[in-house]
């Protein structure tokens, strides 16, 4: 056994893994012990159960999602043009995987809400923060282009609803059908759900 | 043990409910059959393993769910108003079955999908099948709604996606919030997505 740093990182780092490729129900401990090289007594050292190793999973994968989404969400460039890319990343991180692992594994957050949300409430209540705080970046560009009259929406929280479902609905379509050219149609039908014609910048990069 | 039929059947129901409210990968054998109140042993006789009785549930509520949507999809109504019964009878449910067991389990289907799809191949076809023919379900109602120009739509069958991703994205959120008023929006999102505006009738009502 490394250093108990690193012990704790190959938990992690196997634990997201495995989670991605077979969901939370299906793993057992002393497999992410071994796919993670370590003995499975370090385990309860550093984590009190597999739930609390799930929590940190999850609060892993949103701090690296959250510097990712701010990265395009707040960025200066046109707020249309922020939301467009935030679909191309997501497709690109879907293809990435896929010729990595071979399988696209779909969204972390979407995947434990559907097989666990109702089974424990910590797990929940944190899926429930992650999805707000998608909610509401993804709201304040809406507003952004709403002030520029580039959308059409009466309600910006509940539109960035629509738009986040969308996202989760064609990701999980993606999943099922193993091909993450499903999520191609996500910018056209962001801009339906929005109200908003294709910027015209926008349209000539298309 | 009752007769042979009640057995086979007292299975199915447990295990129905079980995967909705658990998922898949959490569930034994021995627990269904507890549940059933059948022995473990006549299991076996009726199914070859627990993947096939997860196919047979599939199965068995597709078959259900189908003659739902078919009712009021293959009706005589005017073609958004058929749409947005769909919406309504999916909240609908939605909302029954929070009050029979207190929590929202959302759709089978895409529980299934985000559990298990990259993990067993008989279910991932099964499951592509039946998202295959709930689009073309609603598609057809698209097709015939582009006709009297009520929508305005490039692709039926690209629209009718996005229509049930949709879907599958807010039962997501209205099981992650334990909430079936999450599914109000529905008709909206659908409207937009179609390019349509609220046909007269049916604003009326709401």
């Amino acid at each position: 056994m490394g250093r108990t740093s690193d012990a704790r990182e190959k938990i992690l780092s196997a634990a997201q893994s495995l989670i991605e490729l077979r969901g939370y129900s299906a793993l057992g401990v002393a497999e992410i012990c071994k796919t993670a090289g370590v003995p499975k007594g370090s385990f309860y050292y550093f984590f009190e159960s597999k739930e609390s190793l799930a929590l940190t999973v999850v609060d892993a994968h949103w701090a690296d999602q959250k510097r990712a989404w701010t990265a395009v969400l707040k960025d200066d460039a046109e707020p249309l043009h922020r939301l467009r890319r935030l679909f191309e990343e997501t497709e690109a991180v879907q293809h990435a995987g896929r010729q990595s692992c071979g399988t696209v594994s779909g969204c972390l957050f979407g995947n434990l809400t559907l097989e666990l949300s109702n089974r424990t409430e910590a797990i929940r209540t944190r899926l429930q923060e992650i999805f707000d705080e998608q909610v509401e970046m993804v709201g304040e560009v809406i507003a952004e282009a709403l002030e520029r009259r580039e959308v059409g929406v009466a309600d910006t929280r509940e539109a960035a609803r629509a738009v986040v479902a969308q996202l989760e609905g064609q990701v999980l379509f993606a999943k099922l059908y193993n091909s993450p050219h499903r999520l191609s149609p996500l910018w056209a039908n962001c801009l339906a759900l929005l109200g908003a014609d294709a910027p015209r910048e926008t349209v000539a990069g298309a």
